[in-house]
């Protein structure tokens, strides 16, 4: 499942078959005659690209017998300095350990512009950039970096949404213009960095591994951690100890599967703190051109993967709340409960409150999941593009905090009275959902805060641009859209 | 989970950073220098867009000093009236009701072009939009409305799959051309809108709440309401009535179940019958080219939105049925049957055909399932969007129609012989699946009477554009693309 | 759920209300009038998209009074004759077998750009395509291909994600610029595949159905069909035969329920297997600049279909498995344990191994079921697209073996210590999962090997150029980059 394999329109097919068939397109006239030095994979893509755009290419190799194989038929396969020579646009597609065999090119490339599409092994914290080594190497030309984020098979097959974009830099804005313009002749969008010392940046940003997902991760873990090993002590060791009772049994199904909604409930509720913190600082300053804290711009940045980390553990709960009854432990407790029946000549044992309980707190649990999947489907990047931002507010803030109400409901009907039976508390260890609601609770209070009329019309008002130590008061509407539409302001 | 917090590849490092190293990228000569009026989130957003895409840009704020820290390195904050002096081009982006203290600024605008990006609170059904009212200020101004559908975050990070068109309208199409230029530049389709009176059709347009989904989900909550008062007056309200049963505890769990799966059959069902009413009414017309009533137009172009609807009742209702064990209920009621059995002294309880009437509608529910889940997956727009014509019919007629069999015959054996035993029929109320099966059996055979030779053949004529009062026949290859194929006709 | 139903932002909106307050917007000068001969719905949406461009356009219809109702206002609807003299651009947008009947335009289109949008019924695989056969009829014309896998709804709406590539090809390069200029209008990106001879191949792209998921859904039927009937054969029919023991009862859940995980498991180690044929062939030959055969080319580009089946029936499996308790046959055969364990007056029945293996087996099943649920996620066009490399490679690969393991732990658990029990190999037929594991064990042993120093290093050296007949050794760093990774080489 990997990049190579996603099924363009055009696999096997047309790609294929176009390059077969693909006559001589003269290129516009005008068009400048494309050079590239390197025959691996992304050379061959990068050919294959320029040729349907209707580029002439040239490449550069050093075996050129051994590459026009590989290569589609209307790109000419020659030798490097040949290459080098008749190009007016070089693309620079070898590894960056070997720029420095290229040297012997220089005359030929005196006064071309040289695109360096490389990439490092590493992130490259300070020293300079391949791009930079690369114009240290060649003075006379003109260096720009691009093209490294596109993978070979996105260039191959076309762009499609978020790869589109490709980063731009360069010292010479006319050798960046050059190919900014091939670049959107190509179908991609150029994204223009600045000079050549952004090139540090650009050669850094496809060697990020889900930056923004680590602090989200660390946090699941971490709670998931802590609630297990208390589940782990409360329901299983300190029985252990005190009574002989061997629960260990317990430790790969039912501790995991009490932890698990803890973890959901506690993420899913971080998921609107940053939000309520920030109109409360909002309200505290009476303005809204005040910076917030780092570390809440950061929180409010990791809102949709603390989310979607909370779902996960909330499906998860599910999966493993549905596999109770599979398991063997089950079916023997079943079938020495009913030994017991038997023994008691128990003809019709039914606890109304019990069966009341179950029934009320697994429907509201459903009906939470159900939400969170909406949540979850509509974070979707192609799904959220189709949604405007009122509806999209509408989806994560409102249906959002009806998922944290029914969650939180589902927690409270599940303990039901157990929080007042003194005998649960023992070993000053509360039931773990008197420990997991607190946080909720105090999130849903403080959303219902933000109703009161007061608090809602001066955070309105705020939002609109007034500010309190400005005394500018407006004639504002009644009805408002929801906290978060983008605010234009007039300061 | 808001748009605030989707996560681009720049985010927290290319743009931040890019901003930061981002040097004097000296823009094109003979491009506008841009300014943009106002300092909140849209405008800050809209500047690094602009900068990004190599323009050169000036800002407008009424306290400079405080707003520079907010925006990136290049752009230049300075005062309203010189930012207006300065810009060939000027965003507006300052609350609409604050346009009118933007009138110091006419001279310095005069001759020049202003784009609204404002947004209402409300939608506007009558009366000047904001780009009207805006037009009156500024008489010798030229107002072009547009980007108020771009959220500020879009701007910012580059634009993505369906957020990617700008419409834009104005009454000179010089200064249209001037915004649409730019648009592209920033990596943006612009859709020409016509002139200034289409923008109070612009500005409404990003106040819709998900207007394709009433009609939708007014439909799937009219059936839940229907379908659930029919089963409690049945299973619950009657017995108690009648024999002082107490099964009210059914009321969470399984009388939502029973309902559930009745909505998503009905709702299945509403998919296909306007592609039939559709299909039947052309026979009847013997032509193609007469216009479908309006209410026939909006059912099919609701199809999407009702099979989804469909799918998450499907869904549901697998995770209620998978709920059942689970209950206290269920427990107590298989220890009373344990109870009973052993009072019976029966040893080997066994109803081969109970036994194979459930086998056989769990397993032919859960491919119904299945086949729903496929549908529904492509339907997602990226899914979809890399399906061809052939193979989007293919799945969502071939395979929708095979899950509504599914589905249908799911019923039908849960239902077994019910159907036929007379004491079912009590107080004049039939079992719920007679009710519900009804639809999808007739939507299933009027299916099964296209595929007659005869009808089969007319319909193919027809949507190949034959009609009968021309008498016009043509020579057809044999096999024909499914309904539904773009035609294309010579009339 | 069809096309027709994707809801754009414009749906019953914008785009409606649009043209009809769409005012005389007057093109830009210079820019060509734009016609179409044909009024089906290909052309109406063709004429609403060109007039949202800001392109003149009229219509030529065979009767215009009655084709005027359903174009935009600003196009205009007059005959054949006239549209085609007055326009400078071309769309002939009938039907191809009544390409003919317009050859009494010819002297009207002669020296003009027609663009033949039309489709064919069935997949051409030689003869002339219509687009010839145009040319031939009009010899003084210039013919462009184009637009054919463009549906009617994307032109009318505007183009997204994979349907934004519009193939063009044509012998005149003068109009394929002009047609692609308009192309890059509309919105839309134009892709050149040279001269009208690839217009075949152009034609027959919109009639292929899901060509890249032949071989994997074949491949896995063939595999469901084999574990059936071995599973049918060894728990079913067997114990009929010998024993007289009536389990056909079995076969709609249970056997399926067997049959499923081994098609899941077999199939998602064959998505690992020719990435591994491929790194030791690479060994073997000490150079990466050899062509793979290709069936091993082709099993590489199915890998991702191959992952998505095996998902398919993981989760399928998960369901069932799920179901499992909900059975009358499971009842029964709890409710007469419940009476043996009464007649046996065994009152604390407890198996502590059989119980850990079950918790152990479905701990570990879910957790393989959550990891392949993130690939198959990130499978999703748009997700994948909003990862880069490294990030990709790193769930795909690694979170994919990590699967791979869970999965064959999964199966090892369940089978416990049957595989050492002679009892299970009556009639030659060894248990089920003993001939499932083999592969993926098989798999995950190479894997490991491939962690090897030496070999590890090798492979990370040819990766990077080195080759063994060259002799051309580098330095390399330490750390590397997974395998995979777009490479570009200097040779």
């Amino acid at each position: 499942m990997t990049d190579e394999m996603s099924r363009p329109l055009m696999q096997d097919r047309g790609e294929r078959g176009g390059s077969r068939h693909l006559e001589a397109s003269a290129s516009e006239p005008g068009a400048p005659l494309i050079g590239i030095l390197g025959t691996g994979d992304l050379s061959r893509s990068l050919a294959r690209r320029l040729v349907a755009s209707g580029y002439q290419v040239v490449v550069g190799s050093r075996s050129p017998s051994r590459s026009v194989a590989l290569f589609p038929e209307e790109a000419e396969v020659t030798s490097q300095i040949e290459a080098a020579s008749q190009a007016d646009l070089v693309f620079v597609a070898v590894f960056p350990e070997h720029h420095s065999t290229l040297v012997e090119l220089k005359p030929a490339l005196s006064g071309k512009t040289l695109v360096d599409v490389s990439n490092s092994l590493q992130i490259n914290q300070s020293g300079p950039s391949n791009a930079q080594q690369l114009a240290d190497l060649f003075p006379e030309s003109y260096i720009v970096k691009g093209f490294n984020t596109i993978s070979a098979w996105t260039l191959q097959m076309g762009p499609r949404d978020g790869s589109r974009q490709v980063f731009l830099c360069s010292d010479s804005q006319h050798a960046k213009s050059l190919v900014m313009h091939l670049c959107r002749r190509m179908g991609f969008i150029p994204v223009d960095m600045g000079a050549l010392s952004s090139s540090l940046e650009i050669e850094n940003l496809p060697l990020y591994l889900l930056p923004s997902w680590r602090i989200p991760i660390i946090c699941t873990l971490s709670l998931f951690l802590f609630f297990y090993l208390y589940n782990f002590v409360r329901d299983i060791l300190l029985p252990f100890i005190k009574e002989k009772k061997n629960d260990f049994y317990k430790m790969p199904i039912e501790t995991i599967n009490v932890t698990l909604p803890c973890v959901a409930l506690v993420m899913l509720a971080l998921v609107y703190v940053p939000g309520l913190l920030a109109a409360f600082l909002q309200l505290w300053w009476g303005t809204k051109y005040n910076r917030f804290p780092n570390w809440l711009d950061l929180w409010l940045s990791r809102r949709k993967q603390l989310g979607l980390c909370s779902f996960l553990c909330a499906a998860l709960h599910a999966v493993y709340s549905l596999c109770l009854p599979l398991r063997k432990s089950a079916r023997y407790k079943l079938l020495n409960a009913a030994y017991k029946q038997v023994l008691d000549k128990v003809e019709n044992q039914w606890d109304e409150e019990q069966v009341w309980r179950m029934e009320l707190y697994l429907s509201v649990g459903i009906m939470a999941l159900g939400m969170l999947s909406l949540l979850a489907v509509t974070s979707l990047p192609s799904v959220a593009n189709n949604l405007n931002w009122r509806e999209f507010s509408f989806i994560q803030s409102t249906v959002g905090y009806c998922a944290l109400a029914m969650a939180t409901l589902h927690t409270l009907l599940f303990g039901w009275d157990r929080a007042f039976n003194p005998t649960q508390y023992q070993d000053c260890l509360p039931p773990t959902f008197v420990l997991v609601i607190i946080l909720p609770i105090m999130v849903l209070l403080a959303r219902l805060a933000l109703f009161l009329p007061c608090m809602a019309r001066q955070l309105r008002q705020i939002r609109r641009g007034w500010e309190r130590n400005r005394h500018i008061r407006f004639c504002l509407p009644r009805s408002d859209l929801h906290n978060g539409l983008e605010d234009v302001s007039n300061v």
